[in-house]
């Protein structure tokens, strides 16, 4: 099919469960929330090799939040609970709670998984912490330099989805780029879903294990390499094409994932140069999880 | 003494010794290489709790760079060699490979210590890498999706100095909070060191160690919160303060943090509503470096 | 009344009729939309010395435009309609035809004022041009050095309403700041109305005439000018207000700008150190319109 | 010749003779000293519809300016001294004088030409103003809503130059785009140069008068018109081109508009898919300053 004028390969994104977090950073302006969510998150991109998958999932304005002032929501994913837990004291401990003017709240209160991370990060005010509700969520006070750092009681978690994806074929980095950037825009516009890799994007899509150096469990995926596409015979990658784009997509369910893959195709194919969009699947050997780019549309 | 009529408090700043690795990322534009940068020292604000201290330096244009594109220095810290090589391979191949349109330079080429970082991370490729040189720099070409990912041999390290700092005390939080990232601003300009923590600030400046939970290792200097200034016996507020910011510096070596001390204070002080600067110390338990304050000017 | 702590003063903001047009820019990216509305709109904060007051509105994204890509709508206000299609004919021209991928829509397609701007640009083709249809509007395609301009054939504009604003009392200068920064990024969530000064907020709110020089049409407003709190006998600051900063909206009708103001008083009573909010009347003598603060809670 | 293995066309680019006015703006910060100079420089892309052509120069540090705060140079461009005087006025009155925490400077206190644009503004504090000095600066302190505005005495202007330009010739619009925003960047290094388009990127790069509609004085350059390679004889656009921008850059003499392509066109030649850079001219109808881009590099 086609969508804009662009190609839209009859295929699946192959995605995997993953225990995934949720937590609303407010702060006196969205600029200070979204400076701590930004810490947060960061080495965050892959599980491969970094201790969490995280990520900005959306901004919301003050009529959204416990105390009234801009936030953002992130998510933070791995694969068991245990290393979730301390993943979020971690990440909140130290970048979170230093950070200027923010505030800590439950983003999924209704989740039957709540791990008690405000209650544990109270110590930090060494017998000077107390109690309060805010917005009807029960929350403690660190007092601290820059005044009192607000922290709610509890972080909701849940069984989520991790590497929903679809990939963008271009004629030039730079048109690939932008609808790259684009996507992730329009992805951010939507609620339960982050997009892990820097700025969202994914330069280096990947394959699992490797054909030459098999210590490796991941290597680069040489059939959507366009500088190899005269030098490999089973290329992906069509004459007109010379750069690809990938957008990893992970979230609280597969829901999320897809309505967010949804989004960002639909603002990837505006950008003139855009010549198709395929997804990426190991035949189901890898996760439980499919989203169909036929049924999107 | 005074500084543009902010009284400068004559007391040191106590910093200790820790290895620093130094990477210089380019890009297709400085957007692209500050949104890697910005991944790879993402939590990385305190060895505390996170895996690495991490922090953006500066930003060079094309005419300081290998490849002649606009780039970016980062640093990243830990208290062993063997820590600091496997957050370089985890950072990088994870944060800065996989990011849009970047390649990865040597920060340090001349330093003694050198990690082979470059080299390790062409397995990558599977077998497609390449070898080539880049404004006299030995280097790699990993074919991937958007292109080829070029990176050097080696990244270098030094035996450089991490809690180098400065107290800043003001009338409000948005004054104090003014002052903190203007001065995050002025330590950009200089080579050599970073402000770790979230926009380069901290706002929970703590004490080592706990009086009341001691299974902490750090806690809320609470001589140091506003809030607590008429709880506290020996409060080290002022009555006209409202709020504190304190900037941590790392760097490659003492003259780098003291260059980056005298540059933030002294842009910190232009804000008005700006009352004292001061800066933490523990009596030279902590570390074996000294900054004063009374010396920068 | 008081509002999250702060004082809500019972007045009322006066504000007069003016003329507006409303265009919506679209770009390849809200960031491309964004230059293009920031380069039309400059220059256009009072029409006491500006050709025309002109600001950004809002953001949307590409389900809300005509060619699926993200826009921005922007307003430019005058006080007669033949100001008016001079002033869209200029700035269209000189700053969203000149400006990186953008194309041009009408922003009230319903209004019973037309202008057919779209239609007179169409002649910078020289000949070349051609007439489409995209999303149901009628438009041109204008064949330029990075391609073609797409501009609807008309812009409408209706009686609007100018000079709405409320006042922000604060402890310090960056306090104010914030606050109103706040304002603004909340008055941008709406739809409607603009805040045409310098990054939406004025520093220095003033009076129409003058006591001593009466050659001027408006001078400082003394009685709010906190550094002559002890110098002037009837001075509206209080003591322990330092700095006031303004918020002067405009909008297409009453119900926008006074939707305007509650959302940005809301916001701005979110920061510490704000003491009271007013607003600038003179007693019915400048304009038609009323908006009380004490009917917006 | 080549420059990183693109095409730099032997021709010139043909500049003319401009009044330019040059104005140095401080603020609490970067940020908001950038805020002021985006709106004071706003509509002021070309003469031949704006009031002037105006644009920001460079980003200076406090150790450059008269108060040692952040600040952002502009230049103000008209073909008369008269006009020149009104721009200034009306510019710094409403969008600078009116920004938060902005003072004003003057840029070229040792040109010969000198505008008591200070002195004129001091009326606005309605006997309220007081005279001081500023780093040696004779000044103006005005009293207002967010405390005291200081401008300077003088403005100074000199005879400039106006029109310099490269294009850039691009395999696709977002080469071509990535390509024209690092050049700017690139300029912005440069002391003395502007360039006065949207995001000082010129998307529809003209010639003057017309073919077919003689009643317009500036109408598309059709031979550098991508869409009409095929249509027009003697098109400029090679068969591998489909994108063109153009920066145009005005300085202080014809040294600054020189220094300031050459470093615009060596950012623009790093990105991949920049195919061609050429420049415009009028075989010395237009006016009486030539760069040669061969002499150049």
């Amino acid at each position: 099919m086609e969508l804009n004028g662009v190609e839209i390969e009859d295929t699946y994104a192959e995605a995997f469960g993953i225990k995934v977090a949720r937590v609303l950073i407010t702060g006196v302006s969205k600029h200070w929330a979204m400076v701590a969510a930004t810490e947060a998150t960061g080495f965050g991109t892959s599980v491969i090799l970094c201790p969490a998958e995280a990520g900005i999932e959306c901004v919301v304005d003050g009529s959204e939040t416990p105390d009234g002032r801009p936030g953002v929501y992130i998510q933070i994913c791995t694969f068991g609970y245990k290393a979730l837990e301390e993943q979020l004291l971690n990440r909140i401990s130290q970048c979170v709670l230093t950070a200027p003017t923010t505030a800590v709240w439950n983003g999924l209160p209704d989740a039957e998984k709540q791990f008690d991370t405000g209650f544990k990060l109270k110590f930090f005010a060494d017998g000077y912490e107390s109690e309060l509700e805010v917005g009807g969520r029960k929350a403690y006070a660190i007092p601290m330099m820059e005044g009192d750092f607000i922290i709610e009681h509890g972080i909701g978690a849940v069984d989520g989805v991790a590497g929903g994806n679809f990939f963008i074929l271009a004629d030039s980095q730079m048109t690939g780029l932008t609808a790259a950037e684009n996507a992730v825009d329009a992805v951010m516009q939507c609620k339960g879903s982050i997009t892990p890799f820097p700025g969202g994007i994914v330069a280096s899509g990947s394959k699992p294990g490797a054909d030459t150096y098999t210590f490796m469990t991941a290597t680069t995926n040489q059939r959507f390499a366009p500088t190899l596409k005269d030098k490999v015979e089973d290329t992906n990658i069509p004459a007109d094409v010379n750069a690809v784009y990938e957008l990893v997509i992970n979230g609280v369910d597969l829901e999320a994932v897809t309505v967010a893959t949804k989004a960002g195709i639909e603002a990837a194919v505006k950008v003139p140069g855009v010549k198709k969009i395929t997804a990426g699947n190991y035949g189901g050997s890898l996760g439980a999880f499919k989203v169909n780019l036929g049924d999107l549309f």
